[in-house]
């Protein structure tokens, strides 16, 4: 027989292991934008490599969410609670993936140096990290409000993405020398922009686990 | 109290509603790839429309299987039915999202006419479209090989992606004028890449459910 204090503690563990993959979730996308700017292909197998520690927590919270709604059978806010945790599970493992496709194309950036310093991707990583940063806060202490303000970062990642394509299409238009690397760094900016939509996709998971209610901040 | 044959209903229901949504994403694809093909914007608005049908059949979906588990308390192999389904409900809605990119790119692709026919993109949406529905299939009757010959197509999405993605950089280094145009059908062929690893994760789904255990079929 499970107790309210039972839950209670499941739940705080739970969200222990989320915070924890959350920091993971962090650091890679500080190590794949420093081994962009380095062009370090070392640190961009390390991103890689460190993805598997990341996949493998996201199926450990999964498998204790389901364990959780099985045994304790919560209900309203707190089945909630689970459904979120599990939800920013995925969104996090799929920030991952997007950190991990911005690696494998250092990989292929590496053999050339850049025509110019890159200086927009890391302000478009400041941001997508300060979003996780925020996102899990919000759900911890499932603050709807923080949550909403977190999304509204988004459009300056949105803002960033379509600046720095327009420049790479004109550098390409200019110079075909430059237009394989450009091509790679177009990509670079869209697995930011969507590393940020996954964020946002966090943001629209506490307004639900807080309000009960679904609202699209995706727009 | 609910018995097993409660269950055993609860779960067909369960399995129409996730082949349904399947078989509006089988649609989208046709559809978006329709609209690429015949650069026909009205069409595309369609898709980005249809998407919204989507996320509402997997948000339904999700809270099914949460107060499935809640209230029926389903173990090991039963456990994993209800999960399979919420996953496979995420990736079917993010292959619905990788089409609404697709048409959103159509929309910026329908000022000037293709300086070429596009006929990797059908094929590659074939393949897509294939893998989906054997996923549903081997979903539904547990068919785990099924499940992993379904996954090998993925080599073939990956094997046009990259001969497409060196097609349109020799075409864009050849000639300048061809560049906006073939950045685009760029990011087309990505999503259309990444709609096929979705269709592999419902593979790896259905091994699991079967087998329970994990393994990385996304190499």
């Amino acid at each position: 027989m499970t107790t309210r204090s039972d839950f209670d503690v499941s739940l705080k563990n739970l969200q222990q292991d989320l915070l924890r993959m959350g920091t993971l979730v962090e650091e890679q996308i500080e190590k794949g934008i420093e081994a962009l700017s380095r062009q370090d292909a070392a640190l961009a197998d390390q991103v890689v490599a460190n993805d598997d520690e990341i996949d493998r927590m996201q199926l450990e919270i999964e498998d204790r969410c389901m364990k959780l709604i099985a045994m304790q059978q919560p209900m309203a806010k707190d089945l909630r609670r689970i459904s979120a945790a599990w939800r920013i599970s995925i969104d996090l493992e799929r920030m991952s993936d997007n950190i991990v496709d911005i690696a494998k194309s250092i990989r292929r950036l590496a053999q050339e140096p850049y025509f110019k310093p890159l200086i927009i991707f890391p302000k478009m990583a400041q941001i997508c990290q300060r979003m996780v940063k925020d996102g899990l806060d919000a759900y911890v202490f499932e603050d709807q409000e923080l949550a909403i303000r977190m999304s509204e970062l988004d459009h300056q990642v949105d803002s960033l993405y379509k600046e720095v394509f327009q420049e790479l299409l004109s550098i390409m238009i200019q110079d075909q020398q430059k237009i394989t690397q450009s091509t790679h760094l177009l990509f670079v900016a869209r697995y930011l922009e969507r590393f940020g939509d996954h964020a946002t996709n966090i943001a629209e998971t506490v307004v639900y686990l807080v309000s009960g209610e679904r609202k699209d901040l995706n727009e």
